[in-house]
């Protein structure tokens, strides 16, 4: 029973077939090709503006790109210091940016707080040219920023002259937690360049950045290809993109997980067990005693440690098929 | 009738099938799964070598991050002038070598040739240090280096301290044109990095980097990860390529597209068409003046002109599902 | 009257009579000429191991080669908040390094202690690869790591295989501080590559990165001319270098501007004030008043204010040639 | 007596005075002094147009600063096969660009003609975006565009939206050779981005990147600043270049050293040596057959064989001290 990662799950039986189907007609590669050509009108529906979508092959790629978007070389990046782009990505953000700085900013549950971005923002001095911030929605503490404060946030990010990135690896899962539209949460707070999630929520291979700027969208196919991001065969993300966005796939799936994760989350406080930090999207992160981490995964439940929330913290991944029946169990677990 | 690319091609249904099955049972993310685990131990009995694998989303990533390994930022690539990697790939193998320099060598049919080699190497005074040779096999000419030409090849770029990296882009179709072993054409031959091609011969969406030295294995694992090239759903790129070499699939499929594009080769010179280079692979470069290729192309059939081998000349690509009755109907439609 | 910065002076009388004196003969360029030539038995005199001499036009030119020679694209390198390469280089060690990372690591008068550097790699688990500490000797608050404490951090780095950069620059206060030989705060401790200081403390335009191994050395070479750092006439470079460390002009001015240092530290002590840090090499870090420090400037003092060490903290820096009358104006500035 | 390099020579008296002046008083650094202040308007009133001047150390940073401005890391740069740029700078150029490609044109004695920058940039397309041209002037072979020449070439650049660096390394040569003024062969014909050589021509350690746009200047503020070119010191670099360029220093050192290569070539072909191009600046091209190379040799004369223009052919370069009594002495040698 695995709680390790939301990537242990493949995809849904939608997005495989539109893999298959798009198989059938030889096509243009590089992404000159029909279904391709539906994504740019699709998530601008979807988001309620003009969106340009560039489908990768990873959320590194993702938000590394997303990034260098906004950030020139000598940029300083303004993240949480919990953020999967300081702490999880190999210097990623460096290379794509070409030397970009990332300096982290404190805040309770993995959530920046105006205060401490205008403070950190105030302080740099000659490190590099404040340049971009970087928020996650939802947060790496399974937080999610209300629209109120991501709006607030975003204030002393213009009052700087901050371009703003948004992490959503975890975007669906926030929007179904806020009840937010997709524009809600993104151009009309001013975001600038998304890196869409969607591996973790569904789809097999297929991320995408979204930009609502047609100068960036131009800047952003060179940066793509020189990247090695324009895949040959571009249709085959573009189909995952597609199906996981029709009939709200992404917002259903999202659902799921965060139902999970809440009923998880409710079981172990009823079992006795303190959280880290509030349940708002599919992660949760309870207090275990060591003895009782070695006995759950004796039994063979999967998670992972998690002290960047406190030495006695782990992570209980939720995703869209986590099977009820584990999620009940791991609570019996901990009840025992 | 698409002779425009090896990818207006989906894939053989054995790729799908090898998706769809390992999407059925959770697994670790990021590479650590039961299928990826499998891929060294099959690309070494297939190499007849201690193989490491490194699959990756796509051709110019695999390219960019085999001569990195091989190649400091001030390091000097030496390639052929009608290589993918000098002419197609939007400065990609700056990005992943951090500047190095690509120089280009002359010969004919697409093929470097030791003389021009020696003489080009000899000439970089400053420029930065000769560090490397790409070689493209089968060539962006569609001809295939005998292993004789890539041994004199290899020769002097030994003599000249030179790392080697193969562009494999088409190695199947090498393999099969000349009866080759993988270990033929690879290790033996003192190629150090090598660029997997798949997707050009029948997979989705994955490619590799195949290296036979543990520290270049080491040194790759970390730009992988940097270059957002770790997908965290590894597995479905890795069920393509075992299912790729399962059964000699890509053997097959290269042996499939070779003979297509021999009897499209035929077909036209039968039909008075001269080839601006000999067909070895599954490329084609028939000379057809303008008045044809319009024609042609009003009668549905799509194909790309092909200056850099000559004004007149145009690219036939055939894969390993191209119809026979598509050739065919080419062949017809240049004869009538 | 201005304690702004070390870099306020020129230089003494025999770096220019250097200059000239290297002027008057033509030779070769780019380095290949005696005076260079010099430069490594110098240097290995004066470190009493094999030492290899670059020289550079800048401090932040040093410090980027010195780190990039030890820290791969995707390293870590962990330094105190306060550094200069963290807080003060414009994003160069990300340019020079090709994209590492800078971890900052805390301890109480910007120096870093062995048990937070221990704590914060270990922290770091997909940041980047942890390659590299680096210590600034003396630091930016004006201390001094005594011998002792820069053993027991390099040890630390050695349990995680870390390498060791020192910024050295104002290593000549360092030196004079702690009576210690040049070999005692470098390779005896460890120190794998140097920025040698040289500017601050009497050069004009002249710095240089010493490295002790000749594996070091020579992708140091390569590093220094892609980074536009061999200059055509180096000979003037090191002619400065030369002449700064003949007849140990550079200890002489560093204790010149240690001496001020203290002085003017323990006169403001008697004058009431209280300091941020102790007055161990040439910077003064006194609280100041704001009404106070308003007077002071319109009294024709300069300096910066240094919030990084208190909101009520000013810098003042002595240099080689600071006049004593200068900081007996100060301090009775201060008294009155 | 040596004919090697024009970097042979030290500097006039005029320049090393101005060092000594400009060290008397302390003044503010990082170019915040009063000597720096004076570059913008001196070369604002030389170059006839507001310029914005980058003082930095060596011509190879002034080259790679000058093209990264106007050169994205996915950009492609033209120049011809024999430019500095491309042959002589250790990969500088990508380092300082952050990747971006290099791609020689031909044309006769290192001239760049219309028509072959025209073929290339339509030949370039999946290389990268054709950005920028480079033109070095005066060549690398010795020999002056013209202003009509390069009206022309700018003219083709600009049908493809290129920008327009020049290398001036040797700009004041060509400045005298056609009795242009600065404005005329720059802003005027549309260079956007100026390596102004100085350092060849008199200067110890200065160079400088000359702008005529408000906006590259921005951003090259910060590229200089990352790449460790904005000196602490700065008025020691700026202090040369302003006496530079005070009472025409340049142009007469350019004068005389022109005058030298004119009479040293008119005396060897008097002497019956073949020159490999005409002399129009202050490097002379003789094609010298091995025997009397070696003479000239064993007599004391330093000179580089220069095989780019021929197997024959060595390299005398005459710069603004170069004594009368030399270039007769090398004459008669070969007279001989």
């Amino acid at each position: 029973m695995n709680f390790r990662s939301d990537n242990i799950l493949g995809c849904p039986p939608a997005i495989l077939d539109a893999i298959a189907r798009v198989n059938d007609t030889p096509t243009h590669p590089y992404g000159h090709d029909p279904m391709t050509a539906r994504l740019n009108p699709l998530f601008s529906e979807i988001f309620e503006h003009e969106a340009f979508v560039f489908p990768v092959s990873s959320g590194t790629a993702a938000n590394g790109l997303s990034l260098a978007v906004v950030t020139p070389p000598w940029g300083v990046v303004f993240c949480h210091r919990l953020a999967h782009i300081v702490r999880d990505e190999w210097c990623s953000p460096e290379f794509f940016t070409g030397g970009a700085r990332l300096l982290t900013v404190e805040g309770p549950a993995a959530k920046i707080t105006p205060d401490q971005l205008d403070a950190q923002v105030r302080l740099t001095t000659h490190a590099g040219k404040p340049s971009t911030l970087s928020v996650t929605e939802a947060t790496e503490a399974g937080t999610v920023y209300t629209r109120e404060e991501l709006h607030a946030l975003v204030e002393v990010a213009r009052q700087h002259r901050l371009h703003v990135q948004m992490d959503g690896a975890r975007l669906a899962n926030a929007l179904v937690a806020l009840g937010c539209s997709p524009a809600d949460l993104s151009w009309r707070l001013g975001v600038d360049a998304l890196s869409f999630g969607a591996t973790k929520n569904g789809t097999l291979t297929a991320e995408a950045v979204v930009v609502f700027r047609k100068e960036l969208a131009d800047e952003l196919a060179h940066r793509r290809k020189r990247a090695g991001q324009v895949s040959s065969k571009m249709r085959f993300f573009s189909a995952q993109l597609d199906a996981y966005l029709t009939d709200d796939l992404w917002l259903t799936n999202a659902r799921a997980a965060n139902d999970s994760a809440r009923r998880l989350g409710e079981g172990l406080r009823a079992a006795g067990l303190q959280l880290a930090a509030p349940v708002e999207a599919n992660l949760v992160f309870p207090r275990v005693p060591l003895p009782l981490r070695d006995r759950l995964r004796a039994q063979g439940f999967e998670f992972l440690d998690w002290p960047a929330l406190g030495d006695d913290v782990v992570r209980l991944v939720c995703g869209f098929a986590t099977p009820e029946a584990h999620v009940d169990a791991l609570v019996a677990a901990c009840r025992g």
